[in-house]
């Protein structure tokens, strides 16, 4: 399994009027953990959009276990057991400073030519990078 | 089947650099739906919460057909099928202004009584009025 | 002047852990009546973006006078005073369904050029617009 | 003067279709910088908001030199220069990893009594708390 994990602390706007993040939120630190897992294997997700593949979200599954408040640090982790082919699929959670599981949830993702805008096959380079780290953990 | 739905045009800010909308937006739109929806019912969301309960999201799961793009005009919707008990299911659809489907998804809400923290069931004003509309469609 | 404006409701999204629409919020919303303006005129931004210029922000003023809240429905203008040359000046105000004054502020937009990145002049077609209309209030 | 950096990438969900940070974010960068000041220095925002005091922002300025893209890592800058009274003037500044300046900006705060809603000073603590940092730099 491809892991990686990045914490950061709550923002004040992401709270809302129930004095929790707002749900949306979590869909966001999901993404946070897998840019900073690309960037992290040294293929950042703008390297892979210049080089002509963008990674747009097939779906998003999230389970809401216990809300993150402000003055909360959150850890955002992103898990691959796979080299992806048409699609990514990347299971993730959030855990607050108390290693409480906030949310946890799996996001598939496609490729796309950027130039086309048809569906494509992982890029190579994504694919060699997420093999060589199956072994992680 | 109880029914709401809601128009609006794309936010310039809901855009990402893929030129799309960013796939968390479409979770804030399934909310615009849902309270919408509760208004036009004559039982808003901040009423609810005034008088002591709060109907935080327990699950969402969504999935993405079509992008939208600044320019669209969207229609969201949201349908109930049963009167909640301790949960209440929402399914969500976001169309485009030609009526192509976007994304669709489903939502699941629980209740919170406000003052202890702890799950409560469905307040009866929100139950009757759910009951009173679910042969609309 | 040419003057536009919009309304919709506050979004709970929007809300934060005050119990009031975050300050951020505001500049989204006078970017909405901003970009209403435009399509309303017939030129919409994404049309602009199409035919090689951009329109970043410069710079944006922004004075909160009284809090929006969950349930209130918004208006948000925008005015323009001037046929612009390298910088659009718009004038912005967001007020809720009583009236009154919630926030005021000015934006100063500039053109860039979207395949040199360089500063450029006004296109001619917005120029236009804004011209036909500088007699509307 | 009171000086506080914090740093942070760069999300993917911030940029927007011109393929920059939306210039909507930097407001909340902003606000971040502020907040990790206050938890830095022992008081953090949620605390003062127990203890019964709110800190609205009245107003906003904010000026765009250069556009933050995916990929970049941002450093967040907020400075105050003397203890509050009926106001906390707080001048912030957003650089990237280059050290080039992206945004500069001024933040006024204001105090509110929660209960009441009305105007307040700036709570003793958070007044202490900025008087012994003011020789920090």
């Amino acid at each position: 399994m491809m892991f990686f994990e990045t914490s950061f602390p709550v923002r004040y706007y992401e709270t809302d009027q129930m004095g929790i993040v707002h749900h949306s939120n979590y869909i966001r630190y999901f993404e946070c953990a897998r840019n900073g897992m690309m960037a992290d294997g040294g293929y950042p997700i703008e390297r892979c959009e210049e080089e002509g593949v963008t990674i747009p979200v097939v779906s998003v599954s999230c389970h809401y276990k216990r809300p993150a408040k402000m003055g909360d640090v959150l850890t955002v982790s992103a898990a691959i057991e796979s080299v992806p082919m048409a699609k990514l699929v990347i299971r993730q959670a959030v855990r607050n400073q108390h290693g409480d599981l906030c949310v946890e949830g799996e996001v598939v993702l496609g490729f796309l030519n950027k130039e086309t805008g048809h569906p494509t096959r992982c890029p190579e380079k994504l694919a060699r990078l997420i093999e060589s780290r199956l072994n992680d953990r």
